[in-house]
């Protein structure tokens, strides 16, 4: 089924170009536009270049988009020479960008009114996971549309899961990343806590990954914290963008997130610091200039 | 080498019961002292009763501490008829309770005074962990002294280290227990936000359990958050007791702890909807209450 869907892809960046990459490493036939042109590599690689998003639109059976954020992806659906311009019945956007809930919505149904369809498939994994092919992969949309895109998606990914209707994907991945922020923030606190009582954080840290504070973020994050590496990994800046997705979200629905807006805060502190692109667990550098101590400095007294 | 030491255990409560049977079970020579009086059972399994601490500590070699808060454990060393008054040199106490670390480094010195040593040697894994032997234990005081109490303490549970210094079990304590909150807080803006938004959370729980938003407490007490099941498990009055432990900590030793006390509030308001013995993870009532919808209820509009 998939060997005949032909694909597009727009949005060719550090996610994107891999993504449309692995696409053709199973023959896919693809056709791709991003702002600063195709590269030269996926041209020989057979995609072929297009001028416009409406231009991929009019070659491709599932559209796949890979765009920064929320009004990337209005522009590129529904602006000048965009997709909707030749959008047809039983076509399929795809767009895999991080972008709000509420807007996927939106875009949706406003898809679906030329009788095409939606699915919303943010991943995780960054540009690591992108370039394996091991993105996980969160979707929302129809059973049956998920099933069609199915084997396109298991060439970018590996735990790909549909969520529910329009929207659930981008739910949630907001959810992961309240979830990974937050556990930062907590392994911070612990952390540093610690190390001002004059104590081993480190140790700390491996005495806990036995038990109930066991997670991913003890074990990786948590190590940076203690080793001082906050070289990205993700970036501050882009996790400051999610978070404002999640807030925006809890605003719209009435939904108080404390947590995350403790995240964002001590994110800013980092900005002010210089930090925008330090990797997410240097967070812990706002907790740390606020106690006045470094984890694994010498507690005085 | 531990064969030949005689134990004491002092309070035999939910945890020290069960704690004092296991040494038993080793045929460790075990006296013991608790305030409503020593069991039958454990009478006719061999322990000798004591009248007070102080009996005990007259007794023993290793003295077992495994009481509720600070203050009963300085009743217990230092009061009427306390451990302190028959305290000899080369006698090791061990406290198991979760207490002050800042108290805790004052214990010790005052029993060091006397010529004896001091472990503090808290636990995680509860009355499950406790009756298994399988709880894990985080213990700060020398090397040397931890190392003859150690089989011991091998007879009580499984993943046991030595963390730094005298106080930093209860460092590690407390930094466990300020994960666990945070990260039950995380899960629960997460699961509540999707909900709200009108997605299963279980279905989000599931696909966030491969990537880095996956942890113990998302695996568990996400569970339980989705399931709807607030029966300890561990209460919240007992966590509501460890977060204060955090709390003055980090005001000692002007630590910021902004999730922390995110998580106390969280934990005072389920008190005052008489969630004081819901298990931990009801936190997210509390978030609930405020967002006006449950996890799991159709989400309106």
């Amino acid at each position: 089924m998939s060997q005949t869907l032909k694909a597009g892809f727009i949005g060719l960046g550090i996610m994107g170009r891999p993504m449309a990459e692995n696409l053709r490493k199973h023959n896919v036939t693809l056709a791709a536009y991003t702002r600063s042109g195709v590269p030269d590599e996926l041209k020989q690689a057979g995609v072929v270049a297009c001028d416009s998003a409406a231009d991929v639109a009019a070659q491709a059976d599932v559209i796949f988009i890979m765009v920064p954020d929320t009004p990337d992806v209005e522009r590129v659906l529904f602006g000048e020479n965009g997709v909707a311009q030749s959008l047809r019945a039983g076509q399929i956007v795809v767009d895999m960008s991080s972008i709000s809930p509420m807007a996927t919505r939106g875009f949706g149904a406003r898809v679906r009114e030329k009788g095409a369809d939606y699915l919303d498939a943010p991943v995780s994994g960054g540009e690591v996971g992108a370039k394996a092919a091991s993105l996980t992969i969160m979707v929302g949309g129809s059973q049956a549309t998920f099933d069609k895109v199915k084997p396109l998606l298991d060439m970018m990914g590996k735990n790909i899961s549909l969520i529910g209707e329009v929207g659930a994907g981008q739910v949630c991945k907001v959810a992961n990343q309240v979830i990974v922020a937050a556990t930062i923030e907590a392994v911070g606190e612990a952390l540093l806590l610690a190390s001002k009582a004059g104590v081993d954080a480190e140790k700390v840290r491996t005495a806990l990954m036995g038990g109930f504070a066991s997670s991913r973020i003890l074990e990786v994050h948590g190590e940076r914290m203690t080793k001082r590496t906050f070289k990205p990994g993700f970036r501050i800046e882009l996790h400051q963008k999610d978070l404002n997705l999640a807030l925006s979200t809890g605003q719209a629905l009435g939904v108080p997130l404390p947590a995350t807006s403790t995240c964002q805060m001590l994110f800013n502190a980092c900005s002010a610091h210089g930090g925008n692109a330090w990797d997410h667990s240097g967070m812990v550098r706002a907790l740390e200039i606020m106690a006045n101590h470094e984890i694994g400095q010498k507690a005085k007294g």
